[in-house]
């Protein structure tokens, strides 16, 4: 099945898709907006380990992407908020896989997270 | 759902799990492994994008992350060949998920790949 016997553009459609992935946080960043929109410090509360000048270059690039959305509300004071696009919801199975096989096979991951893969792997199940 | 309440830990985890994948090449070469074991050759002849220097040095590397088995056969002349462990083929979820993903959003992946992804779709629909 997987037989890459398809068309040469193939290696490259794929390695590019992972390239969108595979800079570093950018997989985190998607995961944590899957819930639904969230502002600039809700999104950096939720990863602490991303300083806000590369959380806020990643989403820069994630917009350019057209993954992530960036809205402006008009009020007092001004909210920005980002959320996924239709491309960027249908990296959720992406993602999801990733959390399951780190959940499992990358050391101390387990214990790490219980709760935010406890649907994951009801899934997986 | 996914919201990183978790434990400091995940985000380093997860990200590990993607630094895995994220390296170029490593992506595909784990796909066509996903069909089952294969000589040197066969792989280099699947994914012709890929030197045969560059093809060595990643089945090496997935080999140290105990993701890649390469087996020895006493036979004459002697035959190499290279298979996913159990951790490599969990990570079949995650690059299927790509796959689709690719071969929707990526500009012209889905001309390129009708039939390597013909089972994925029909998972998908």
């Amino acid at each position: 099945m997987p037989v890459l016997r398809c068309s040469d553009n193939f290696p490259e459609a794929f390695q590019q898709a992972l390239d969108v992935l595979s800079k570093r946080w950018t997989g985190l960043i998607l995961f944590v907006l899957g819930d639904g929109p969230l502002r600039f410090s809700e999104v950096s509360e939720r990863i602490q380990v991303i300083s806000d000048r590369v959380l806020s270059e990643r989403l820069k690039e994630l917009e350019a992407e057209g993954i992530v959305e960036r809205r402006i509300f008009a009020e007092v004071p001004v909210r920005v908020e980002y959320r996924l696009t239709e491309k960027g919801q249908e990296l959720r199975p992406v993602y999801e896989a990733i959390g399951r096989w780190a959940h499992r096979w990358v050391a101390g991951a387990a214990e790490a997270m219980p709760e935010c893969f406890a649907e994951a792997r009801t899934d997986a199940d």
